[in-house]
């Protein structure tokens, strides 16, 4: 499983994504799910992915041109001309990875899905989130659904209802992204540290740092230890129930 | 969906179901899935189901042993001498109702699935939990896990998992449960109110009350309203992030 976010901010965009790859409890791995391009000045693109790593692997694989020696590479999501152009040519080149797959007999078609968190800026639009499906056709984000999460998606929901608020700050926006996904880890083994993190700044057009936090982070312990109490804390202010 | 938990503390057990039932988003209605049977002085026992309704219904109607006429019916589960030997016969119950729904060619057995909490004491054991599953087996509450859960268990747990203390009141239980269930229903549509509700207070050998929740009732109102509140401030109060 896996665990990933993309809020919507009015101050930009705070993407988060954890690590763990596993094929079984008995064989888990670390791999990244977050990867980032920018053409200073003009874009900045981030794309997170859940599901079947050889998928997601190919799928990024395919958008970076690795078919091609390293000088003849022109990445096409980095000559689209907006973010709409960029998820419909991520969920077609996602379509085609997966159904390729599925060709020649192989019959694993669904054990082959992956979903795609994209968002990012192109000069002349504004920020944007998109999350692309399996079949290649994707949803926007909205004021009324103003974040996206793929993977292991229900632990870490009920908080971010609450307490999502499009004026946060981006260092709000982490502590409440630490506690979501202190709930899920808490929650589920296949969803694990260390998390990545990456902040875009509306029209900054440029990414800002992708910062890892590790199991050792004091800030990441600091969430996970005070959590419980700030949690107990605010049972305990909740009126309480009369039995009749 | 479903949605219900069994509590259990040091005072004794507290049972909570929702009472949403659906066939799809466009075909759902109220149902009771909490039942209880008590000898006063001798035992208490409540049991609640989740899954398919056909299912859930005809295992309460072959525990109440409603095939017979009303004056001959002389329940099992009232004369077995262990919460133990009840789980099992619960167990072997649900099992057989499940194959029988997938026998003569009906191909449709996981479709007629159903997991069950039951819980109780009996004159000379302490009072307890089992989780009964689908197969027919079963476990039993521990310290380490002192509760249970059935149907769409994610949203509720990391509440549960946090705010849980077995020494805890059953009001504060209650409060508890409100929230865990208020989560889980502002979060999937197949979970719905009225809540039922069950205590048992330990060595009573006694059914206590069974109040009903509506959605107009005051009480889960303010709990409703106010957690989201509680859950704000108690973010606020967390440490803050510093980016680097």
């Amino acid at each position: 499983m896996t665990y990933c976010v993309g809020l919507y901010l009015n101050r930009g965009l705070v993407f988060m994504s954890d690590t763990r790859t596993n094929a079984g409890v008995d064989n888990f791995s670390t791999t990244k799910k977050m990867f980032s391009w920018d053409v200073p000045g003009d874009r900045a693109i981030t794309i997170m992915t859940a599901g079947n790593l050889a998928t997601t692997q190919a799928l990024i694989s395919i958008l970076e041109e690795r078919s091609k020696i390293p000088t003849e590479r022109k990445p096409t999501i980095l000559e689209l001309p907006t973010m709409f152009e960029v998820a419909r040519f991520v969920g077609a080149t996602l379509k085609q990875v997966i159904q390729g797959g599925g060709e020649d007999g192989q019959s694993a078609t669904s054990a082959f899905k992956a979903s795609v968190i994209v968002g990012g800026q192109i000069k002349g639009g504004m920020p944007t989130l998109f999350l692309v499906y399996p079949e290649g056709n994707f949803i926007e984000v909205t004021e009324d659904a103003p974040f996206f999460q793929i993977g292991e998606t229900k632990y870490g929901k009920p908080i971010l209802v609450r307490a999502y608020d499009p004026d946060m700050s981006f260092e709000d926006a982490i502590k409440l992204l630490m506690v979501s996904f202190d709930s899920t880890i808490k929650a589920n083994l296949s969803v694990g540290l260390p998390l990545d993190m990456q902040f875009y700044g509306k029209d900054s057009f440029a990414l800002d740092t992708q910062p890892r936090v590790t199991i050792d982070d004091p800030y990441y312990q600091s969430i996970s230890t005070n959590w419980g109490d700030a949690l107990r804390n605010a049972l305990m202010h909740l009126p309480s129930y009369q039995r009749k």
